[in-house]
């Protein structure tokens, strides 16, 4: 039986017809997801610590965002379900869709290897890792701001603190950002750097609107 | 500053230094050594189910293996630990030592590739792994057996139940190895299945004392 057939095998079916199972791949493509998604995170998120990677992939590989990304690719309706799981709704079972997800990536990674598997990995996943970023607050945009700003020989970026308001654990900071002598952004947070990113992405926004290509 | 050199330095040591810890290589060490487990372990105990795969798999991934492979190679004399953490005995604990080897294996994926890094891992830690199989008791001795059976032309193998003794829970199964019409090994277990597999251990042992090129 060839990989991708095996991998949309549920038990109920397999042990129905005498045929293997997708739970061996599903072990194996639990692997083969946890890896691509790491890579990716450490190589594309530098300044973030252990922790919020962890936070993040733990996001990303969950129950239920791998049971959406299942669906989103008809992967639900593919799965062969024994009689009787059908018939007590086992195929809108998270577990089961994403289950037979991880069995999929698995399949991909045993018929084309580990470049093959990433790239499925991250076609099909980078919506769901860019949302769990921003969700998370951790798009840096001080780092962007700093770098569309070199790129395009803008000036000199600062970030100046203008107002800190509020006392102890409800403190509220004000921070603007400044392109050689001009403000372009302003933003708030509950301690300077947060202010910082604030600031920075009002400062990209404006000066996209400037320009269209930057 | 290099990757390895990174894997060693300890959080401790890199506040001291304002460095970068090896917790970002850790997070990501943690799943090229899972998916290289994973990938030996799928492919070398191809008739365990995803259960056991998943207890083998845990059992080598443990702090404390992780810890005791690290040893074998002086990792632990090598990580690099603030002031505070070596007098406080940091060097000898598990979680340290075991977190510097995840780290290292990332920096071996980062330098090499995934190639070197399945390499690297299972180059270290394939004692450890055949150790968790044979401790579980799932080295697949019939398997085995009639590979080598089939490969050199001996014949045919038949088990055959020649004792079952006391009641219920607490049976003793008795079986015996035939290659041919010659008995060639005897095995007991509290089930069929586990006498047959002694069996064809004691089988496997007395052909290769035979011949030794088998």
């Amino acid at each position: 039986m060839a990989f991708f057939e095996k991998a949309l095998t549920h038990s109920s079916y397999a042990n129905e017809h005498n045929l293997q199972s997708n739970e061996r791949l599903e072990f194996l493509g639990d692997s083969v997801l946890s890896i691509a998604v790491s890579d990716y995170l450490y190589r594309h998120m530098r300044k973030i610590n252990e922790g919020d990677l962890s936070k993040l992939r733990a996001g990303v590989v969950c129950e239920q965002s791998l049971a959406a990304a299942a669906k989103r690719i008809s992967l639900d309706k593919m799965i062969k379900l024994g009689r009787g799981e059908e018939l007590t709704g086992g195929r809108t079972r998270p577990s089961i869709i994403s289950d037979a997800y991880e069995a999929v990536i698995a399949a991909v990674y045993l018929d084309g290897g580990m470049d093959a598997a990433f790239k499925w990995v991250i076609d099909h996943l980078r919506g769901d890792i860019e949302k769990a970023i921003s969700g998370r607050g951790l798009t840096d945009y001080k780092t962007e701001l700093q770098e569309l700003v070199q790129k395009n020989y803008l000036g000199d970026i600062r970030y100046i603190l203008i107002g800190e308001e509020g006392r102890a654990h409800l403190k509220k900071f004000t921070v603007k950002a400044v392109l050689n002598n001009e403000d372009i952004g302003r933003g708030e947070g509950k301690n300077k750097k947060e202010a910082e990113q604030h600031a920075a992405k009002t400062a990209l926004e404006a000066l996209r609107k400037r320009n269209e290509n930057l």
